[in-house]
């Protein structure tokens, strides 16, 4: 199955990718832009055929290695 | 309205990061995760508050910085 890890940054942690990105959308015209946020994405091939099994293995990878729970969420979605 | 813009590498483009984190999770134990692929996502405030023209926005924003359409694909999501 294939598994997507999103990670982003905890609401109230300063990202300072996503402010760059803003200034620079800003500077090329964009004007209708608010905050934004920059994070990660992970697509994983998984052996695991049964859904609920390969969303608890990439949940505990989110866990262990992806995400750093202190200041990062994540969210996954399995298909 | 929100938009989401998920910026990946193209399939055939090498993704070193991606391996990188494969070859983390293989010594952390995890031996069911084949091939892993590493992106971007981008989280835009907007004011625009019509779908179509905030999408329309959100891709052109995508075409002009967030993406290089040259080794990578993008995908945008309103809500």
């Amino acid at each position: 199955m294939k598994a997507t890890v999103t990670v982003m940054l905890k609401a109230g942690v300063l990202d300072p990718q996503g402010k760059a990105i803003g200034q620079a959308l800003h500077g090329l015209g964009f004007s209708g832009v608010g905050e934004v946020r920059a994070g990660k994405v992970i697509v994983l091939d998984l052996a695991e055929t049964d859904a609920a099994r390969a969303r608890a293995q990439a949940e505990e990878m989110a866990r262990k290695l992806l995400a750093n729970s202190v200041i990062e969420s994540y969210r996954v979605e399995v298909a």
